[in-house]
């Protein structure tokens, strides 16, 4: 795929020989030059073409990657930190080569705080590994984006998902942050304090910066109690934008719900096809309420009375496991659905975000534009942030068809920009966005080049991310 | 007072005057060199010795921030921005001289987003006249530092208040910001979409910045809809330990309590004489719920039950509005009782925050402290964040008060640094609390300063606040 927009980083092959030859000494077995190795750790998840790094080194401490930035800084050498590689927009591409910096030997739980309800980690553990690891605490780290990323690939891309709506972001949900800036020294960024005006935000800073300002070693987090009751259903709708309405009343009127996903009627028809479901054939939303079983029960009530008033229904729910799990069944194996709508194709994401006064119409738009241009292309989003993803299914082998999935997703960024929104909810800019930086931020851009040249003045974080060539 | 740590700013005397002549001529009676006028400027409610800006100006429009920023730049000249003067820490003072650009005229409301919960403001708009605004249209704007602050002067220096614990604080509630940089050109931060993963997060690291960075010339901030019901009540508590074990409880429990505040036994006794109440004189909690009739009542009811199992009690409750206003009346009028412990007294406030698992502990050692010294100083307390409030009573002309007290302050800070918090919760950084940066934030401060140099390299936007000398 022709991406214009891919900003070109220079080889400096001098300090990259340099420094590899440092690191091989000082890593052994920890680093490694083999082709697999390096192709896994470029692997990108989209159309953008893989640029492998030199090197992969697997620090297991902070110190080791204290060592790993100082060789780096002092040969001028790209470092591209990796977690599990989930990541959507080219983000642990290596451009202008150098060492991808893989955290998966990092994978600590280094403290949980029960009565704070916050734990620190290492960056390279999984949400699953610790939820896992939180099992019999009774409490649980909430933000899910659908993927088993690291803790530090969510926090660097300010990643989030189904639940955001209630739990908030990666954003809203990191405490604290250990990183190494680029002159190979530690920073931490905040106390465990639940609030402070100490200064600037350096948490929120890093977090979101996807590698380009400093590498995460550890993070505290937030943590929740696990709800003492769960409820869940599944709500069809005459249209999308009655979906949206009842979403919008639905906030609204404080309900806390957990999960609020609205799925369009094409998706809607995938999912029932392969899941063998008697839903009727159009937009739906699936809801998640968390609390106590008083608290579920009636938050469901009042949903289903919210939902009538939109003309949806009927609403089906319940609070019971084993019955909830089959109602969500089809939103879990949705990814599986949507490929089944054309066998053998490609699935591309987007990830555009609007207030949610305008997700509809945003929903309507996008809808008129992929019927316009013939695409076949399943849509799912995070209703209750006005967050949805469209899958573009394509033959990455019919150059017109990617062409005019770039035209698609130019479109729908400048669409989603246009009504106050970003092109980005939760995937990040990495590669694949860059082009729209400058639209979606205008002199903002200028802002952040210049706290990249004063944190990272020779670019060697993650370069050819985030910032469009200046 | 003598404050070690003040940070000095070499005046510019012939910029001043420069800028001062051409401001004068461009906005007319909008400018002011009145000494009086810059007196009230210069005001800073703490021991700070005033320092006055060299003149007032009266900005109406971003575009005209734009101009007065341009002037200043070309003439170097420190800007120091001020909304309503409430600020704690001398962030209002001009240690350098130039100018106090004062944004009450920039008070006016620009939209509300009902449907997406925010409004967007000028930044000189008080939290009270934003709630008046919006008092028909069910919405409110739930952050209360106590003053009558502007939503500006709050975003700057991330303030809180009372119900950060459900609401969160400044932080969490501006989902974007536009700012005039020391350029003179303005940025937008963000769209209006609720989440977003596009770049490094300006509006994060422009909240909590004290005018250090940026000017605000207008913010989106989240609102909330008013609650169906809210009920209120206060409790007693054998010790201020068990009354903080009973906070731990109830957030991990999950009641989503509105608000929860501590008040020690000395505070406790000014309230009951101040307001004639018949409680007992020990330390209490003061509690607010807010959701629907049923939800309110059992979140009081779970709350009664964890006061019990924690020695608390009896736990007087209500969902009456006339009734809950006199039950919380104490704590209201918490300051003016205060202020009769030792009449004719100046209060000092500090404002440490540790996690909640530390409060108990830091207070305990703070109350020892205080015995210690022959301190007459109150506590009053943020429970759910971790965040108290000592109020030191001292006589400004007894220099020996003073000095003890600077040392007393000093022990506090280190001990909430030391315990994995912070010297500020809410109140920042500004001047007072500058010499405490390097303790708590080690590297992060030449971090903080290099962001500094790369957004304002001349050190105009108010110099000798947040950052120690370099």
């Amino acid at each position: 795929m022709a991406l214009a927009d891919l900003v070109t980083v220079e080889r400096n092959e001098a300090g990259i020989a340099a420094a590899l030859g440092i690191l091989k000494q000082r890593f052994g077995e920890r680093f490694q030059t083999n082709a697999d190795v390096r192709r896994v750790h470029s692997h990108t998840t989209t159309y953008i073409p893989a640029q492998l790094p030199d090197a992969v080194v697997f620090p297991e401490s902070a110190a080791e990657v204290e060592d790993i930035v100082k060789v780096c800084a002092e040969h001028r050498v790209p470092i591209i930190p990796f977690g599990i590689g989930s990541s959507l927009e080219g983000h642990v591409n290596a451009p202008g080569g150098g060492i991808s910096l893989d955290t998966s030997r990092m994978n600590r739980v280094l403290a949980v705080h029960a009565e704070d309800l916050d734990c620190t980690v290492e960056p390279g553990i999984t949400r699953v590994e610790l939820n896992t690891y939180l099992r019999d605490t009774g409490l649980f780290f909430p933000i899910d984006p659908g993927a088993n990323a690291t803790l530090g690939g969510m926090a660097a891309t300010r990643a989030s998902g189904t639940n955001a709506v209630r739990y908030g972001t990666m954003r809203d949900n990191v405490v604290s942050l250990t990183a190494v800036m680029a002159d190979g020294r530690s920073i931490t960024t905040a106390g465990r304090a639940k609030k402070t005006s100490a200064g600037y935000d350096l948490t929120r800073l890093i977090v979101g910066s996807e590698g380009t300002l400093g590498i995460i070693t550890s993070l505290t987090v937030k943590l929740q109690g696990i709800p003492q009751a769960i409820s869940g259903g599944v709500c069809p709708f005459p249209s999308v934008e009655t979906a949206c309405q009842a979403v919008i009343a639905t906030i609204q009127s404080g309900i806390p719900v957990a999960r609020i996903e609205v799925v369009n009627e094409l998706q809607m028809k995938a999912m029932i096809a392969y899941s063998k479901l008697d839903y009727p054939e159009s937009p739906c939303l699936f809801v998640e309420f968390h609390g106590s079983d008083a608290g579920v029960a009636e938050q469901a009530e009042l949903f289903g009375e919210i939902t009538a008033e939109y003309g949806g229904g009927p609403f089906l729910w319940t609070s019971v496991p084993e019955e909830r799990a089959k109602l969500w069944k089809a939103r879990h194996d949705a990814y599986w659905a949507s490929q089944t709508i054309r066998p053998g194709a490609q699935g591309l994401s987007t990830d555009v975000c609007v207030p949610i006064s305008r997700l509809a119409e945003c929903i309507a738009e996008t809808e008129a534009d992929i019927a316009e241009m013939g695409l076949i292309a399943p849509i799912i989003g995070h209703a209750g942030d006005g967050n949805f993803h469209v899958l573009v299914l394509l033959d990455p082998d019919v150059p017109a068809e990617i062409a005019q999935t770039e035209v698609f997703v130019a479109r729908l960024n400048e669409r989603a920009i246009r009504m106050e929104g970003t092109c980005t909810g939760e995937h990040g800019i990495g590669q694949g966005k860059v082009g729209f930086m400058e639209l979606e931020h205008g002199g903002g851009v200028e802002v952040m080049r210049a706290i990249k040249r004063a944190l990272d003045p020779q670019n060697i974080f993650n370069p050819g991310k985030i910032l469009p060539a200046g």
